[in-house]
């Protein structure tokens, strides 16, 4: 690497890169974060580099931060993303940084290896806010999510592999969904995880069984008797299945 | 990063290394292969880094099949190291390559993170061999590890964290596991790993439960009528129970 005075070399490490799968979930859609890179319009996940004094989990909070205002995210590392061919689909680099004359441009023309981030958020709360090298950041519905740049539709769909994983052993909610909800959206958010209908009177059983909601008096809307119950998750049962699975440890 | 002629810097990528932690089961023992330092004579995992046209996987494999010149081993990401401090830990880098005038020292001295792997073997197959900075690697019993360097006791623990957590949801054992097995045998595994005693009633009926194990009609010892019954894994269940968890998917 030879020695330039940009930006980005000066700041992070070579090589290192990581991206954020950034979830929310509105209006019964599983929603993802995602950028508009303003060279060439092309949509990416949001992600960033490393600083000298970052570990890789701190160099996340902050790009999150940067790209939703929100201090306290849930996030967790799910896979890292090397294959040495990974940056070669971008046809040219250029795309990122507008111009060969860019000082960034040999920086930004390495290899990196990259480590995947899964973010749950409360959707109400982020405030989107694009980097420097994008004009937009917005939130897509899943199931509108067509060509991103490089790898990152892989990126994703690992993202989404881990969830579905997740599902099978471990509650999932608690960040996505706001305090109290009602049993559809909590299925509506399974399924689309999922992607797949679930049987509404199985799945209502099978999720009261692990004993992390706790049903409320109130429904939905006051008043009409038909309206659907609230729930809340019970946080403590909730915790103790994040740690030990929805059956219990050994 | 200055260019000079050293062998790491021709040959691989700058701050990415990856460490393995790699488990045997033998003597009723849960063991962890470790190599010992040529000069300062400490403690390790083995690992390595990553070539210019390798994937991490593909150099956790290649280092792997040099430790135990095996083709064929489970391996899997399990987190990423990358505390700004890991390295620090090592009093001086030249106790890795024995003298300051080596012209790797500068290399070793950057700042590197490290992809952690873990890996299930079968302890009879492999063949231990340390690599040019060490003098030995060999099988250590788990519970008599002490000082690793830098962070390995940590990344040893969080390999020893991420199997305790999917014993709740996912099997364990075809790797480590000889073809044909006891209940007894079984159960010390995972006692091993849970680092705690089971109670072996209630152990046998839960993993019976799961359906993927197959009881054969030998015992342990031909002869005598106290012998316990063997076991095999049902691949097929097995693999599914890998796929959607102990208790099925949604």
């Amino acid at each position: 690497m030879t020695q330039n005075s940009n930006f980005y070399n000066r700041h992070f490490l070579d090589h290192i890169s990581l991206d954020c799968v950034v979830f929310g979930f509105h209006d019964n859609q599983l929603k993802v974060l995602l950028i508009r890179r303003k060279y060439t319009k092309e949509w990416a996940l949001p992600g960033g580099f490393v600083k000298e004094d970052e570990s890789i989990e701190v160099a996340a909070t902050r790009v999150l931060q940067e790209r939703t205002g929100l201090d306290d995210i849930f996030l967790k590392q799910f896979n890292v993303f090397s294959e040495p061919g990974r940056a070669n689909r971008n046809p040219t680099v250029t795309d990122l940084v507008g111009s060969v004359a860019n000082p960034d441009l040999e920086w930004f023309n390495q290899r990196f290896i990259s480590v995947g981030f899964y973010a749950l958020v409360d959707f109400s709360k982020a405030e989107p806010t694009p980097d420097s090298i994008s004009d937009l950041c917005i939130w897509k519905n899943l199931n509108e999510i067509s060509s991103l740049i490089l790898d990152h539709n892989q990126i994703l769909n690992k993202a989404l592999e881990t969830l579905r994983l997740q599902l099978n052993y471990q509650p999932l909610g608690y960040n996505l969904l706001p305090d109290r909800f009602t049993m559809p959206e909590l299925q509506k958010l399974y399924e689309t995880i999922l992607a797949k209908e679930l049987d509404r009177r199985n799945f209502q059983r099978r999720i009261l069984s692990y004993g992390i909601l706790n049903k409320l008096e109130e429904r939905k809307t006051g008043g009409a008797h038909k309206a659907p119950f609230l729930y809340e998750f019970n946080l403590e049962n909730y915790q103790k299945a994040l740690q030990n699975g929805l059956n219990g440890g050994w």
